[in-house]
């Protein structure tokens, strides 16, 4: 869960790309960076903890000088959020001086590293998956150097070679010193990429290029949408502001990842051609079809959202079940800390500091509550007892998803199985351990319609619902280390 | 626009009025400040720019020692956004020493420092109000002075005589060192403060009290609701955890503050028994009566609101007018900064860095926009346009609330009468000036019965929308000097 | 140990005052504090942790806008080092509003303490006993006030009364809003206190004033030395400019502390008509005779100081005994910090962190260490053994100063006398203690003698080397009080 | 103007270099850099501008691990004072990892920076001379890898390219990730490196190594002096506590900077087996003989240093003339900042915010002031000025050093000839421009003696006194290039 940007502009881009990270903040609120290169092949970057907001000051954005740049915001796995040396971009200075922003996450990390150690004696010193790619993009260039200049076609090999040695999911932005930028996808294009240009006005009268995670950022600046960055597909915008495309995988096939229909990515992004808001609407529709068949009917006299990504979802449940919405739950937008004192207990995290549940919406009714997906089901749990705190009568409670069963190995933080509460039990066993009366999950299939329906999309990736990794190099002993690593 | 909370508990409560202050931290952002007192008497103070997230840091949390405490968020007004030394609470240390936030307005402060510079030779070293206040009450407790303690009865008859002296809207908390914490509301209750409890449990077996301006601050902390302070009421609880309470004026009337309900309050809380949701889903259905009396039938294809404060009403409208509700705008939570860079012009502010409009659902569209209320107008011309370019066939725009054409005095920044868009406008210049199709407002004797309906209210603050002052001390030559002082 | 400094200038002061704070820096180093004064009578208070150069961003000094203000660098006494609430200046705003800065130690806080509680109900909110002082002072104000203005007159007869109740040793700097600076220094002249002006040559071609511990920060600022400010004299600069001074005490005696020749002031200041800097040249020559009479001749190789404060006295020791000079130590300019890493043990802070010896410089050599002073005699013992470490045949021991044996209650830290070294101990035993083959201290006479040489100084506070307190009001009982609380 | 540390220990190391760096904090203030590996290989980097003290908290001393280390603190060169991409330590990723800092300056920059574009598409980001020695080294090393590992013969291999490749000082340290510190100084050991070993007693009993630009270093963190490293040599360190050393130039010549004799070392360093302390001594001795040549006998009443480095000098001046030695200037330690007020003009810098003269001492007298060197001549006129001032009868002058003529190259920052003031000036005429009455020089046989006096040194860089570069590759079209590029 990262958001990357990347812009070839015709005047100064750091404020753009900042404000396009503000865009992006929820897709990572943990790390920060940024970096733009001059004409010379200068590069500045900066990058710090925490949010857009707290990362630049003044003088750090004055020293982000050039046309082109990029940005990232991070969301740390577990255990790293506090190492800023893993913190985006990464630059490596030979060749050329590139530097890189990536949202996925690659599965043959273990290889790779082995190799670059032996072949290359290149020295990663993170164990950030961006490190390496950095690196395996940088080895394959050098590959390329022939004569003095480098083309893009030299690009395009070297992106070509690079999905060849790499496994996973990975939209990438690369700045090259003294030549371009360069965005690709990986042969899935699991994880989102969408390039936009914006008309000729510049200095010189050429057009300005973006690459970002979501639309909106597009939208927002005024840059019109050309296309999705396709699976596999390389971009490469030279200094003059020329583009430059190419397909460089053999069997491209598009499957992105169904999460971030689902919660990930901000309603009113577009992704692959399918409005997220849309989407989510859709999914509530479906949904609304299940629990009419999983639930007696005149059980529910009000139906809420968990805010703010359940409630497309939920208003379309209410209006196809003809069941009046009502917003109960409140979301506390500012939150603090909990400082530690000497002597007093740590005071245990509690949904209660995010949530607020409307006494008067509740009192002595059957209460339908709408969420976009249950994960290890804490909170969940949480919210069922302040629905019943709150005085409802009884609780029924549905997801837009269906149950989570399977890691997530491209790039959405998810726990290991055993902490999956739909791991190994039924839906009435679940219903049991979130304490509610009824408890309705999105069938598979409606989830796969509620997104494809009327595009001309194929396949998704659904793997944490279904346990097929679309990439096809997932091994069972590959979960069994990952999960034995986040434990660690 | 402020918000206020104190506390007497029965261990440390420095953290408590912290996560209070977060959950008030919609009534203010400029700055903060927090204050305890230990039972020698000691104060502890801190107070900071910003916001409750960034004004603390560990150490200063850890300064803050004593059981009983209290804390404010402030708006700060034109001008002194960057004073730092405007922000709350304030404190003077004869007699006993007092701490003491506010939230409101004083209407009599010319007077007020006139007398206390000559009778008391007090300096005042801000123009803030609160600073008078503070004032105005210690020199009430001096001329109260006689053995060697000090009562409630006394504090109650320096109350009383406060009341005298001060005009205005004035929610107050205030620490007496060595005594306790008193709280009190301005004759017309126009601000809101409410009193909780929770149940003995502490150290000594005592109860623990809290009073605050939103009743969630209760709710969330899991103290239950005793009462709103009534308008004119004191209440003072002793370091013991004793309540003690005394009506202290004269003639009490309550008015509260309509602003409350149309814009400034959270949905979740409720105010002088009146639910703040439950408020703004009455103002919706009835202004779904107006927009049909004032709109062509079949002018409207989707109902939408501009997000967060008017989506309960704009449901609403949806619901009573039967047309479908959906949500085409999307609120920017993270917001940031725009550099200064050497050699760049400075960007205008716009709404669009605050507000996305999704193009698909607008595309084609008669579209209704329900905002809250319609003050300057600028962001709604605004919004209208962005509208439009997102291919709205026609624009309508309601507002939940009546046309704005007076000052407000009571504590609610509003902008001088020339700068209103109502002022001295009919609805349809009104409409030409924002450039929407249909212009609706809400009219005045429905948002006084969306407000009161079920309720034994008998009167409502609706200054700002009729010219009257409910404290029938507001001349039109002090409406014109606030409106001079804040153009300077 | 603080420093102080007052300006009423023609312009802003914040700069100068800042420049003169850093001038007083060695008198301080653990809060600053600066407030200014508007003509219109408002006060900008700046405090923080720290020194100077930490401690003033440049919005704080954009705040800090007046014509006249003040400034103190504070030494914290032990165990209030962190709490900031004790920085000064203290401000009370009954009557008129004051800032207070003060330099000393007040030796009957107790009863006054006791006496504002219960006789003004003024609230003291720390343990700071300038607070008691700006509170004592405001009170006998407060009892001056009679018509619409204030006159010198009555601020002297409040000074005066201020004499008869506060005991112990105090120079003291306040501004009066609306009316101007005042200062004065108590009945002894204990601590030091100068005064200064600048010709004509502001706007308005008046002359412009300052008030200062040391004398170094009229010179660097082009103000003439007017005179010292005499004991038990207050002087009081109205806001037009003019001087007006009077003696407000009855008995007044100068006794100026012996310490500040002997290690706390700078060396270019001249106190009390006496430069410190050939004080110390005479301290030097004094103890040369003392040296001689009981160290064996032949027994000293060479002479050296312990930098910075020793290095007149040693050097005048060698020319006298004529002996080699040499500088063996050189002292660490940049202090740094010891960070606790989890797991590690914490290490000894050691003098070899602010000293180093060069062996070159002692190898084979006898050589005799001057030092200004012996307190603890801790960081003497491990000089010592530097020395020897770094190859000395024998190292001789002298301090400039007598043995100290008595408690300093007049504003110099010093620990109780259980921790003196030279406490219960013959010489004999201290060089024992030590660990040095021979010791001489300075002769009290002598250490008299030298600072009072061609003066017409009749007195000295000399209490910590001879137990004669000059006040004349600190008790056996008192010393024990103040040594318990110490411990605490 | 650099100073550096490397230190392979036995437990964690970045206390020990903090400590460290804050001994070399002399050599420069502009920045501050450190730089660990663990075991593992991965590096620690924290760079940041300002001294040591500010540049560290402590979650940035908690992510420094690793057992070895080193660090730099930086005199930035005119114009990239606030460059922070300049801060050393560089790293570089290919091959190994490498991270290295460096005290000195290269001549030949603009050959290896097209030599490193065209030949190895290795990217420059700065316009550091350190980057390019890094990318040296590390091309150097790549064109070594052959087999698994590296051993010390490549490294000398590769170090022995360097010299060839490299021209002008360079003392260096690095880090090979899995391998060792790398220490090694240029073939004139023009800057000076000094190794230290502290006896077995850590983990496994295996020795710990320092290496560092001065021997105080060692001294105050208990190493002992192994010996300086030699002018060519390299020594390298391996993981397992082994030193490996090797010389690696063709015909190495040790010749010194004299400056850091004159001016930049501490004085209780020892350089290449000189007591910086005792060149200054004898630097003073030899001057007095010059002085009692060029000036009248009994002209001079008193002899007075310019704090605090001509002090030695100074003082032996005195001994030998048998005139009185007095400190008439004082220095100010604590340095503030000028604050920039609006409407305000900007004040001048002054070296009277930097020293301050005692009347008292100048009064009526003759004084002969002795300073380190004069280069630009403006801070002395401003002193001699002072001394006037003061009340002084007549002013002489004398430089321990001899007229600065010519640029230094070699790594001391210092202004293009024309901003000399000895440049195209005899001395009656520097003296005119001075205002002093007498102005007497060292001679340049007299420093050169002072400094290897009793000492097998041949050679020395004196370049900055009579033009001759010792590495011979500096021409009058270098010179001239490197004084333009300072002026734009």
């Amino acid at each position: 869960m990262c958001g990357i940007v990347g812009m070839a502009g015709q005047g100064p881009v750091n404020q753009e790309i900042y404000d396009a990270l503000l865009l992006l903040q929820h897709r990572g609120q943990d790390s920060t960076g940024m970096a733009t290169a001059e004409s010379s092949g200068v590069f500045h970057i900066h990058k710090a903890r925490g949010q857009v907001r707290e990362a630049f000051r003044t003088r750090d954005m004055r020293a982000l000088l050039g046309d082109i740049g990029l940005g990232h915001v991070r969301y740390a796995t577990k255990g790293t959020a506090s190492n800023e040396e893993e913190a985006q971009p990464f630059y490596v200075n030979a060749p050329y001086g590139i530097v890189l922003v990536h949202n996925g996450n690659l599965t043959n990390t273990r290889e790779l590293t082995r190799e670059l150690f032996s072949k290359d004696r290149r020295h990663l010193n993170t164990s950030s998956d961006t490190e390496l790619l950095v690196n395996i993009l940088g080895s394959e260039l050098q590959s390329e150097i022939s004569g003095p200049d480098l083309d893009p076609a030299q690009v395009f090999r070297a992106v070509a070679r690079v999905h060849e040695r790499v496994e996973g999911s990975y939209a990438t932005i690369a700045l090259i010193a003294g030549y371009g930028l360069l965005a690709f996808r990986d042969p899935f294009g699991i994880r989102p990429l969408i390039l936009g240009k914006r008309p000729a006005g510049g200095r010189d009268g050429r057009e300005e290029w973006v690459v970002a995670s979501e639309s909106l950022v597009l939208e927002n600046a005024g840059f019109e949408v050309v296309r999705d960055v396709e699976p596999g597909e390389a971009v490469f915008i030279t200094l003059d502001g020329t583009l430059h495309a190419q397909q460089c995988a053999r069997n491209p096939t598009l499957a992105p990842c169904s999460f971030e229909y689902v919660y990930l990515a901000r309603p009113d992004s577009v992704m692959n051609g399918i409005s997220v808001y849309e989407a989510r609407l859709r999914m509530g529709e479906r949904l609304a079809d299940t629990i009419a068949k999983y639930t007696p009917h005149g059980s529910i006299d009000v139906v809420m959202p968990i805010p703010d990504s359940s409630r497309p979802a939920a208003m379309q449940v209410a209006r196809k079940l003809g069941i009046e919405y009502r917003e109960g739950f409140y979301k506390n937008r500012y939150v603090g800390r909990t400082f530690i004192m000497p002597g007093q207990a740590i005071r245990k995290k509690s949904v209660r500091q995010k949530l607020n549940a409307m006494s008067t919406e509740f009192q002595g009714k059957n209460v339908l509550l709408i969420d976009d997906s249950i994960v290890r089901g804490t909170t969940s749990r949480e919210i069922i007892q302040m629905a019943r705190d709150a005085g409802a009568k009884s609780v029924t409670f549905a997801s837009a998803a269906p149950p989570v069963r399977y890691p997530h190995v491209y790039g959405i933080n998810m726990p290991s199985r055993q902490e999956l509460v739909a791991h190994g039990r039924t839906i009435p066993q679940i219903a049991e351990e979130l304490g509610c009366d009824y408890l309705v999950y999105q069938e598979v299939e409606d989830l796969k319609a509620a997104i494809m329906e009327g595009t001309d999309l194929v396949d998704l990736d659904m793997s944490c619902f279904d346990g097929r990794y679309v990439t096809g190099t997932v091994s069972e002993e590959y979960l069994a280390w990952v999960e034995g690593s986040q434990e660690s």
